[in-house]
């Protein structure tokens, strides 16, 4: 990829492409009205996000499903499988652990790590977790490109270290806390507070 | 609450929100650079959302942290207590229900229910699992304001339907899959293999 996409188009790609994934890939062809209807914007800012890709659909007739959802996944480099690790096998850490819905978008969790003795060992999904002071020897032999912290808030700026020697690239951040990162790494903090307070302003009117 | 505030402002505010939490309520003030650095903004962006806030801050000073957090919780309605209704009982639902940082930010998770006759009466956070046929009769003795939705994919909507008859105003979607309500009933669609693909823009490049 050559041409940068704008960050706002990068965080709603996604969701047009599950809204693709929906409806069914190969059933023919999508308006950019049916795509912002389904996904909470306009038409015309649908239409600016798709501009940003390598195909352009057919002026008067729309968007073939496949060949847009091809065109995503391609934007959003989805054509293959990246490696996860997973620190934390609470509850958090097993639900997503066990979530079959990431292994078909592309995304392998490869290996669970704990800290927790009583944790180490345990099988989750059919994977034995492994003692998170193992990380960086793990990915010298097979590197990750993602990581997830699914720990409490106390834990998260040293697992987040961690993952930083051991070259992870994206840091996806449950913890509910800032973690500090070189600029290098991309972090995205998926806060479910924040989440109750954006529904929450809606409640109030 | 009579001003609407920007729905792309109301996504924010949560973000600068738990940024002051974290540096501290009541420790002095700060400025626009400091939430923008820290939040992933620019400080032009900050200014104009905390611009639809009662309170501007001192021009030259910055914001008192204090008084900008509540500020932000009025607006969005934080002042008080929600009762959230969680449906799914599964590793996702626990771990949603024994999340303490819901209930330290005003979210009440008051009941769990699940269909699987296995986890009803099961003790999830010190609450036994409810059948989920009896939350609309439940709703109308104690009604609830936030539902949500914490099972497989094939569960959603018919959970969905089921909060929307108890009258709950609006839903948090963690089922990976939309889900069809009245417009005057609020969703947000948590959907975590979304983050995922936007991490995968930033490795690929």
């Amino acid at each position: 990829m050559t041409k940068k996409i704008p960050a706002a188009t990068v965080r709603r790609l996604p969701t047009y492409l599950r809204y693709l994934e929906e409806v069914g890939i190969g059933v023919g062809t999508i308006g950019s009205e049916e795509i912002a209807a389904a996904t909470g914007g306009s038409a015309v800012q649908v239409r600016k996000d798709l501009s940003h890709l390598r195909y352009s659909g057919t002026r008067g007739v729309g968007y073939d499903i496949d060949l847009l959802a091809r065109a995503i996944k391609k934007a959003l480099g989805l054509d293959r499988t990246r490696r996860v690790a997973l620190v934390g096998a609470g509850n958090l850490g097993t639900a997503l652990a066990g979530y079959t819905g990431f292994a078909a978008t592309g995304f392998d969790i490869t290996a669970v790590y704990d800290k927790n003795p009583r944790r180490i060992g345990a099988l989750i999904s059919g994977m034995a977790v492994r003692n998170v002071e193992d990380l960086v020897a793990d990915a010298r032999i097979a590197p990750y490109e993602i990581g997830v912290i699914a720990t409490p808030v106390g834990a998260a700026q040293a697992v987040a270290d961690a993952m930083v020697e051991a070259k992870i690239g994206a840091i996806l951040n449950f913890a509910g806390v800032t973690v500090k990162v070189p600029p290098e790494v991309v972090v995205r903090n998926v806060d479910l507070s924040t989440e109750f307070r954006i529904l929450s302003y809606y409640l109030s009117r």
